[in-house]
């Protein structure tokens, strides 16, 4: 991925005079603010553009997001640790990092005007400042020898959300924060059924002198009956809950089975209906003012460098300017691709472009093109005549075949069977290496059919999986590419993978609040369970260190590792706790401790994973209907028709058709036609951003309101309506 | 609810001469069908028109879901039976109900064209016979003393689908039926991925020596890790899946970490994704040829009662006419209502309607209007000057004031709190007396206060809940009453009721599925675990009568009641399977058992469950926005407007405000005005069909096409294209 501004920062070739550099730098500024959607409100000074040319460089948002996995990081070697260091090594190493997001700030407070600084990032500020305040306190209540918590710590991975280039986080708390009075409304009235139904349990059972399994008193506590029916919505407790008064009478079932209808099935099916509502409508609003703003500045880029040429006097840019302001966004662009662009946008041949013209190049830059240039074969050029044999010929002629792929897919799966089978067996062992040489082979002849180059770009995924086959237990991966070659099958990757990078997303989101249970967590309940080495002697073992775990499930299921008593089990208990809501911590502490319990379940699975689900309910939705109709955007269109007409100049009629279907060979097959110097490919729409496709899902909507905003872009108040921090 | 036709099968007054009769006996049954969206192709000669009228009439659709009910119930008294019954017992009550079905078939074919019969109702036919067919085998081998099997007990549970009363059941099977190919392409992806993971695990653990808690080996055969990963995805056996490999190192976590997010979430909101999408799709078609068929059978009714008399000799239906069969239509409609409907369809008192507003009668008389006749109370009547005592003109303000509602409310939750004291103090249990006497009451101060019938009107859902209190335990429902006051969460118990009716539709689909399952699961599962009462002194009990069990969980948690011994407790297992897949039972059968483990996950978790939820989603999107802007049918529209124009000529202001909200009274405490006679009120939006709520979802939509369809209502192929069987 192309890195915005380095050039520019590092000092490109001044192809055009001092005087006219600020204006080249603002509009590369605003245009690979466009491209990325990077919503700041920086300074137009010549100074401040270019320290914000320096802050949005690639390596100090890297050195950024290093110093916020370091900062969390720190939790391994904090008490509760994982690795033990002193305290002066972790506090040392904390004001380090938080010394460097002071000076990022510091940045950014030089990058835009004034008046607005305290506005966006005053959330790192806080979170700077407490947390100096905290390590301040911790270090003098320590050395006097007093009680010191690092509260702090659960601060840490707000940075990630608060941070610039945490956008796509924010969004996610947004979504959050815009359905949380809803939801807040849907739960009420659901623990009003609970409360309700745990009343009539109460009612129905209380009296009945009913055991549980552990020989405790059943349903005669109010409040432990309404964390029973609580836990009975995860279904972590059914159907032991069920089974005493199932015990005693076949009708008290019917109790459970209402409450299991309304509870468990309808009520939480209306938070996931809330919660994917809630998202519809505000991402639509959202995508709506991205698109809006990406306009606008693409306006700014332009009225920067319009000179009036056009007829009738209307500006435009020239192709040269254009060329040199391209040159700025992205430095390493090959001439070829440039000079596509630039007849995407020019279809014309005028020399010049338009306003409306212009700012699409901020999407045609967003589309990834791979430039393929057609040469001949390396060996070609060294040994012709051997190339060029009737062996080789047939050779290369059966590698182009589509019986080829195939044949190799058999392979494929007949070492999966043989993955299967017993290792300790010879010949299977030995069969490992045969299918190993066959699939060198299988490079190696693609290699030799295929100009290595055009190889690499076409395969690009398989090769990168190829090598990491090496690696003993990836090998089962490939049988991935078996499934990927059913056209059915296809459809549903392409989905997967498209959702992909959004599972980042919602990845970093789990991490901040897994983070923050986890210090809690930690805090609550460190060292109340121990860990011991299966071949440990101590009798401690059998109630996991702890005497009040006698007896219990907890300790008879061997769940002793499943413990707070450091960062690493904390995360992996907390994502246990996200599948199935079981919570034999309660015993170990005071009964209150359940309220974390529930607290942990409310947010993360309530929430987050509905939020996760409303996303891929809504992608796959998309992605489903566009797959079906094989809508394009206009501008994957006009590349297509532009490569149309340049295959009618001279290129090789299987061109559009290579550039779609990925099983066509470009290669020697149609050895007879005239041959193009170059060919551009649409890298495929797997590799879509989260925001591409946002901006697809909304596509229909967003078109005709566009266009007025391009007409009188000066009445877009550009006030950062949407990205402001959390 | 009224039963159309009764009256014209009994024999209903004949205002119009012989030879109009079939006419009208015809446009009835249209009408009729409209309105309940009855699709059969009958045949059109009299004799049949009337033979159909008897066989839509509600005592012979009671008798059919009767003699079903007895059918299915008979599994309670079949071996292995709830309470034993002879076999020739069960028997004979079998043969009553397959011929009572065989009469009813009978019926069927007199009623439709002899070359039609044999598409819809095939079904019953081939169940019907099978069963006799199975009854004789099982008689015969039984008798000769041969082992034997009841097969056909699968098929009884599809009498319910194929019954002509089935629709909505059918509708929810072709929903299912349209999303299979789609579910089947993502559930072969998921395997296949279920199947790699499994391959990895093999890789990573089984050469290690891991031991379960159980300490048989951990994840060394194949097909074992691919039942355990699968029932991973249930959430049944986290973590203890996990727990070996993590007690054994952290990092083999990220194994499982991966295996939840790709397969446990994500894959499981592919289904609930592909489910739902096709969910929206075909219910769009079907609601679309459903309002198409009925207008189709509006026009023709109106075609059969048309006269040329309107302006340019256009055909319309006369007043007289329209009465006569609203009257066969609906016997028992008031002749206020009847008068209102006109007024709605002749807003110009011409004294005839066209054919545009002769066909919204179907919408129309589905539309539940409330009639209120407005009375002077009976102790009015009685002891005027008592009632109009200043003590009493008192008592009834204060009763029709709001804060009377709230000091119930209070009374209420007090009552809550008192509930869940305890009982056995004596301040408690007398403080119930109390509260009774307060009920009473209330009940007996708004009696007073409100003409009785208008009260009865208003308050139709308390007051059926105020008897049901008597009932001790259902006295806490009377605190749902709390939260309906509260507006926010009124909208959300709103959604709640109308998923009411289609909770029923899948509270079928379940006994369907789950009587099959019971039925199979009862063959290969019966009398393998024993439940002993508690106080039973039989060793046997520890491991539930099967010393396969010995030591097992299942044993342990004392599960022994969660068997397939008889239908009501297989069908509670099969709920319990359905929150939380876990199978003990595999330990007493063969391992192959696990097939029917998984089958029931496949068909009733990622299936019905999901179309469930796809229903709740669309219901609570739909309603959502429809609350937020309080769209109104049209028709509703045109009532209040009508009654808008009536509230001017006489009636009392507060009338339309007394129609849309339920606590305002519409009693004495306007005294000073001139009452109306009559008062007319849409029953609450809240009793609205499931029908209704579909066609409102998508009533934007179908709306334009529909005037195509009234323009040329002979271009429809009326070839009941949705609503075959299944």
């Amino acid at each position: 991925r192309q890195r915005p501004g380095s050039s520019a920062f590092l000092g490109s070739s001044s192809f055009y005079e001092k005087p006219e550099r600020p204006k080249f730098d603002l509009a590369t500024v605003y245009v690979s603010d466009a491209q990325y959607n990077r919503n700041i409100f920086f300074d137009t000074s010549p100074q401040a553009v270019r320290l914000y040319l320096l802050y949005n460089h690639w390596f100090m948002q890297t050195l950024v997001y290093a110093f916020i996995i370091v900062n969390l990081a720190l939790a391994l070697f904090e008490d509760p640790a994982v690795v033990p260091l002193p305290i002066w090594a972790t506090s040392t190493i904390e004001i380090i990092c938080l010394s460097a997001f002071s000076v990022r700030m510091v940045h950014y407070a030089k990058v835009i005007p004034k008046d607005k600084f305290w506005k966006d990032p005053k959330n790192i500020c806080i979170i700077v400042v407490l947390s100096f305040i905290d390590l301040t306190m911790y270090g003098a209540l320590k050395s006097t020898g007093y009680f010191a918590l690092r509260w702090s710590r659960v601060l840490r991975p707000l940075l990630l959300v608060n941070v610039t280039e945490g956008r796509q986080l924010r969004r996610a708390f947004r979504s959050i924060r815009n359905a949380l009075p809803q939801i807040s409304y849907v739960f009420l009235l659901f623990m009003f059924s609970v409360l309700v139904f745990s009343l009539v349990a109460l009612k129905l059972f209380g009296k009945r002198g009913l055991l549980t399994i552990d020989g405790s008193p059943y349903f005669t506590d109010y409040l432990d009956i309404v964390f029973d029916l609580y836990v009975l919505v995860t279904t972590a407790n059914s159907p032991d809950v069920m089974m005493p008064a199932y015990n005693y009478s076949v009708f008290f079932t019917i109790f459970f089975i209402l409450y299991i209808v309304i509870n468990t099935y309808t009520f939480m099916s209306f938070f996931l209906a809330v919660v994917y509502s809630n998202y519809k409508k505000h991402l639509k609003e959202e995508v709506r003012q991205l698109v809006k703003a990406r306009r606008f500045k693409m306006c700014r880029a332009f009225s920067l460098l319009q000179e009036a040429r056009g007829e009738g006097g209307e500006p435009v840019v020239t192709q040269a300017k254009w060329n040199h302001l391209v040159k700025l966004v992205k430095p390493n662009i090959s001439i070829a691709h440039r000079e596509l662009l630039w007849s995407v946008l020019d279809d014309q041949n005028k020399g010049h472009i338009g306003k409306f013209a212009f700012v699409q190049l901020a999407d045609l830059l967003s589309i990834q093109v791979i430039t393929v240039k057609s040469q001949p074969h390396p060996i070609q050029i060294r040994f012709p005549s051997m190339y060029n044999s009737p062996v080789s010929r047939f050779i290369r002629y059966v590698v182009h075949q589509r019986m080829f792929v195939y044949v190799y897919d058999l392979i494929i799966l007949v070492n999966a069977v043989f993955i299967g089978l017993d290792e300790e067996n010879p010949v299977v062992s030995n069969a490992e290496w045969g299918f190993l040489a066959l699939y060198m082979l299988e490079i190696i002849l693609k290699l030799y059919a295929t100009e290595p180059r055009a190889f690499f770009a076409r395969h690009h995924f398989w090769n990168c999986r190829q090598i990491l086959d090496i690696i003993f237990v990836l090998r089962v991966l490939r049988l991935v590419r078996l499934v990927d070659s059913i056209k059915r099958f296809r459809a549903i990757i392409n989905i997967l993978i498209k959702i992909g990078p959004t599972i980042l997303t919602f990845g970093q989101l789990i991490v901040v609040v897994y983070y923050i249970f986890a210090m809690v967590g930690m805090e609550l309940f460190k060292g109340k369970v121990q860990f011991f080495e299966p071949n440990s002697t101590s009798r401690d073992q059998e109630y996991c260190g702890n005497p009040l775990l006698k007896g219990t499930t907890f300790a008879k299921l061997n769940y002793c590792k499943n413990n707070f008593n450091n960062v690493i089990s904390s995360f992996i208990v907390l994502l246990e706790l996200t599948v199935v809501n079981q919570c034999g911590f309660t015993a170990v502490t005071h009964i209150s401790a359940r309220i974390f319990f529930v607290l942990f379940h409310i947010v993360v699975v309530i929430i987050i994973i509905n939020i996760f689900v409303a996303f891929i309910l809504e992608a796959f939705l998309v992605e489903y209907t566009i797959d079906k109709s094989d809508l394009q955007t206009s501008l994957e269109k006009k590349i297509e028709e532009l490569e149309l007409n340049v295959q009618q100049d001279g290129m090789d009629t299987g061109l559009v058709d290579a550039m779609e279907s990925n099983d066509n060979e470009l290669g020697p097959s149609e050895a007879g036609k005239q041959k193009p110097s170059l060919m551009f490919k649409i890298a495929s729409r797997r590799s879509r951003t989260v925001d591409g496709l946002l901006q697809r899902m909304f596509e229909t909507d967003i078109r005709p309101e566009d266009f007025n905003e391009e007409e009188e872009p000066e009445n877009i108040n550009f006030s950062n309506p949407v990205f402001d921090s959390v």
